[in-house]
């Protein structure tokens, strides 16, 4: 409990365990806030806290998806990631040697997404308060021109690709849950989106809306795009990418992948005409190669989102009051 | 549970009960990221979670806080608060009136402060696994010219000003957990900073460094400060301003008002010959009335805090490893 009561050992944890991972001029002056430069363009803002279970999984563990979460955020939104802050509470009793093994993983996804966490928090909460640790990250961008117009400005005959395999990360945290003896061991699709929204960009791809399809999956995103944009979205069951792994545990549990988060996999629409040149551009990349056109936006009909499944009927997509599993992000 | 999980109930959850309370185009349209205009100067960023117990207390609650804490960090770091991020942690079962009357304390709290809750996530976790709620605020700012140097430039013969009363924070926690019997019963002093930092530039008040006093209490902030700057800190007890339920308190359980935490109340640190004029400039405002000059910056001795106590001795002050007090803020 000390190492959270803003004393001493507070400041030693913050010295010795945190703040090393995170070279910085920002971070090392551990004032009351990080000091920056100006930024080059407007400015992209988001937050998402993170009370994963279990801390670890297959892919990824809770610090890496703290960074790639929110970075991600700001990626769709069509800004480059500049800087995270990075907020802990803490159980009381939480072994010291799992937080550093957390926070390098942290350091470590900072890297990779080329953020710099630049300002911080730690509390600590008697025992029985929180269940181990919750991770809140907040971060800035910068926005690139030109930024997606987003769901509003969707166009009937728009087409809707997604960038990989979907459901990976829901099923991982499922399966590590569970033991369900599938080889192999189905891993998350925890990664940033960086890449994939560069190469679009770079080959002048035009993009109307694009999101990481995190929380309530594919259908939460379509179903929120259809609200948004009062169209309907028509999607063909049999052009989705779905992995072995995933397939086999949602027969197992009657779940449908569409339903299942992702953490690395985004669904983007393009304009008609365009889907197969940005599956082309993405499957330059080892992240997009299972890039797929999975339907088009379509005039608004009863259903808000369509699927033609691959028993060749069309059917409503369910959009769930809640999802099947808490605690994967 | 439902609510946190990304389908339908929570995003009614976040349009009926969360976003109403923030007007403003950014949070209006419920993107990954809030896009915002260009900053006016270089960026300030900072980043607390709150997880204080009890909910409410006299003076405020877990909302107000979350809100001025933030903007505090800002606003002593030199900067105009712009923009917040708002990151709910709820557990399942927490009621929905409850939810809604933080809500609209955040509200009010960020319109007082003058900044714009832009951003949000929301987070439901099962019963037993957090306390009722934990919040996070992110906050953005943008630096105003002249920016305080900060510790490291702190001079032997600096005066230190406290701007109000200490230890009211803390107090009103621990009061609102015990019953003393305590008239008036001692209240929060949480509140936004940012009328006394104005006051002090405008009146051409140069300033060192400051610093809310919150966890760790003025003795955190001045510890700090010797460890930063190399010097030490004197300060003279029978000036140090203390509300009588505060000092109350602390004679009733052997407090020291030094250790304990403010919420609206910071330690400035101005040149040799300021003091004065930056009392006279505090008092002007109902929130500095108690302002007073309580010691100085001298050169590193032994002890890095040493306080003149009343009975005339000098006494090194304690730099506790933890707090009397947990999950104050």
């Amino acid at each position: 409990m000390a190492h959270g009561e803003g004393g001493r050992l507070t400041r030693q944890l913050i010295a010795q365990h945190i703040v090393p991972a995170f070279q910085n001029s920002a971070v090392s002056s551990l004032g009351d806030a990080a000091l920056l430069p100006l930024l080059n363009g407007p400015v992209a803002f988001t937050t998402d806290s993170f009370v994963v279970s279990p801390l670890f999984f297959p892919g990824g563990d809770i610090g890496k998806l703290a960074v790639f979460g929110t970075v991600n955020d700001l990626v769709v939104s069509g800004a480059r990631p500049r800087w995270l802050s990075l907020s802990l509470i803490i159980e009381e009793g939480f072994p010291i040697a799992t937080l550093t093994r957390i926070i390098q993983s942290i350091a470590e996804a900072a890297k990779t997404a080329d953020v710099e966490i630049v300002t911080g928090d730690t509390k600590v909460v008697p025992r029985g308060a929180a269940d181990q640790i919750f991770i809140n990250t907040a971060g800035v961008g910068e926005l690139i021109a030109p930024v997606p117009p987003g769901p509003s400005a969707l166009q009937s005959s728009d087409e809707i690709v997604v960038t990989g395999p979907i459901g990976r990360h829901g099923v991982a945290i499922l399966a590590s849950r569970e033991n369900f003896g599938i080889d192999p061991v189905p891993r998350s699709d925890c990664a940033p989106l960086r890449g994939l929204v560069d190469v679009l960009r770079q080959g002048g791809c035009p993009i109307r809306a694009m999101r990481d399809a995190t929380r309530g999956g594919v259908a939460a995103v379509l179903h929120e795009w259809a609200e948004q944009s009062r169209l309907t979205m028509s999607i063909t069951e049999a052009t989705i990418p779905v992995t072995d792994e995933v397939r086999g545990v949602c027969e197992l549990l009657g779940l449908d992948p569409l339903h299942i988060a992702n953490e690395g996999t985004m669904v983007v629409v393009v304009p008609a005409g365009w889907g197969a040149s940005a599956v082309s551009l993405l499957r330059t990349l080892e992240a997009g190669v299972r890039a797929a056109v999975i339907g088009s936006v379509v005039p608004q009909r009863t259903a808000s989102v369509i699927v033609h499944r691959v028993l060749g009927t069309d059917q409503p997509l369910d959009d769930p009051a809640g999802s099947p599993l808490p605690r994967i992000c």
